[in-house]
């Protein structure tokens, strides 16, 4: 059972991912990625499942073309947890 | 410019392709794949993607966890194409 972020503790990591958006109706974070084609899409795509795979800790996405959607949350934690805001920074590093 | 599939041909085209439903509100389809984990259905989507790419015909797709949803449309046609009843034909050969 992973902690869900309350407190202070959650207003600091968020804090440190301010490009992620909170998710209306949902204890989520989301950003939209754009890239030139479908293949450099792709290729952010996999280097994040590769991420996503080592870290046992899998984004809610979805792609169309050029442009990748993605949504963190930690379902077992019912909400928001450390592990998304880890896994926002390896994405965003990524990208 | 690609022809939208109408007519008899369409018809046809659709009955060859069962397991895909039509898209409420859009003319599209759509079709729902599950595996066992993320390892599982990142491989079917890399093999899809492998396919899209070479057919420069590429799906609007989602992925949480081990399942993989799947909807196909032919932008520049505005609706279903005979691309789509191919791309869905190599899809349901991957998986």
């Amino acid at each position: 059972m992973t902690a869900k972020l309350a407190g202070k503790a959650r207003t600091q990591a968020l804090a440190s991912i301010k490009s992620w958006k909170k998710v209306r109706g949902r204890d989520a974070i989301q950003k939209s990625f754009k890239f030139t084609d479908f293949n450099e899409a792709w290729g952010f795509m996999t280097r994040v499942a590769m991420a996503a795979e080592k870290a046992d800790h899998h984004p809610e996405w979805s792609n169309v073309y050029n442009k990748v959607e993605i949504l963190l949350l930690t379902h077992d934690a019912g909400g928001l947890s450390l592990k998304d805001v880890a896994l926002a920074k390896v994405i965003d590093a990524i990208a």
